[in-house]
């Protein structure tokens, strides 16, 4: 494939949307040309499983059946708008990926880092991303950011539980593939982590 | 896992449903208690999934979402009813389960018998049949006895090639996993078909 593919992850509350409507902004100015994506979604029939997903009225969904599905959305994305845009050459911009399963699903819903990893390869095949920008900071960082979390509420500190796994999820992903995910430090001002995504883009050797 | 399972596999117009229904009635008579399911269904999660891979509203679907959606309706399947009722005991009935992915998306549709076979064990786990009954008949006579597929049509023509690669599919299956799956002679009465069907669950050490 012809094309760049570039992916971004990262814990929620950690300034992703900030950073790629950043890095679009700064493309758009350029006149380059883009294909920005966000998962899951993107054509008719993963937008379909997204709603199975996301409806309740179905009952409960186990965790395979879960992480089956999002791959279903995501083989459908790849084949019908990923794969062809990389044919074509084009720079392919994803907000989140396979590295979300991951660590979502794998590590903490806890299916499994081995068997989400498995998974994604079915999934994906041969459509890696050349670069993945994780942006890392840690939840309970993001949540005293947003004034912090009740700690008091069971519910919240539940959640914030969940988020910390997730966290730790993305770091076992870190480490797992070093080449392909890069970690941006995001404790600091959008522009000073914009600075460092165009470094790290730069460092994976993709010229925007 | 206490209880016991057996599924049935075969193409089309072999006889399947003929042979499932004698079981069926075959253990209502002893009084004898089982659950009967057929694939893809079986739970509200999985029914909105077949909806979804039968819906041709969407566009094509890639056979990699296909696959990714069946065993996705199956590993809920499983989860929700497939396994407490072995954890329970029961003798679980199954008309088509994973050995219908392996021959009709990995050998027919193309996707590859190791990736169906890697896919159905990441859906299905440690829920293996103990008995899968194969109804062996060539889909070319299947469609003599029906008085002949039209071979002067194209698109049956088509059809019949596509079912003699789930045949194919099937054969592969049969020979890789021999001490799971007992081939069937499905090319005579229902009555002598039934005589083998009840040899081979007895030889798999079931009993009714």
């Amino acid at each position: 494939m012809k094309g760049t593919f570039i992916t971004f992850e990262g814990c929620e509350g950690v300034g992703k949307t900030t950073q790629v409507e950043m890095l679009k902004r700064y493309l758009s100015e350029r006149g380059r040309d883009f294909l920005f994506l966000r998962e899951p979604g993107g054509n008719a029939v993963s937008e379909k499983i997204r709603e199975l997903i996301l409806t309740k009225e179905n009952g409960e969904m186990c965790g395979r059946c879960e992480a089956l599905l999002y791959s279903a959305a995501r083989a459908q994305l790849i084949e019908t708008v990923i794969r062809p845009a990389l044919d074509a050459g084009r720079l392919v911009i994803c907000d989140r990926f396979a590295d979300s399963t991951y660590a979502y699903q794998g590590v903490a819903r806890g299916l499994g880092a081995d068997y989400v990893a498995k998974l994604n390869a079915l999934a994906c095949g041969d459509v890696v991303p050349d670069l993945t920008v994780f942006l890392d900071m840690a939840p309970s960082e993001a949540f005293a950011r947003k004034g912090g979390a009740d700690s008091s509420d069971r519910l919240e500190s539940a959640g914030a539980q969940f988020h910390e796994r997730v966290y730790e999820g993305y770091l076992q992903a870190a480490d797992k593939w070093p080449e392909r995910i890069r970690k941006v430090d995001a404790r600091r001002s959008p522009q000073e982590v914009f600075a460092s995504v165009l470094r790290a883009i730069a460092e994976a050797g993709i010229s925007l």
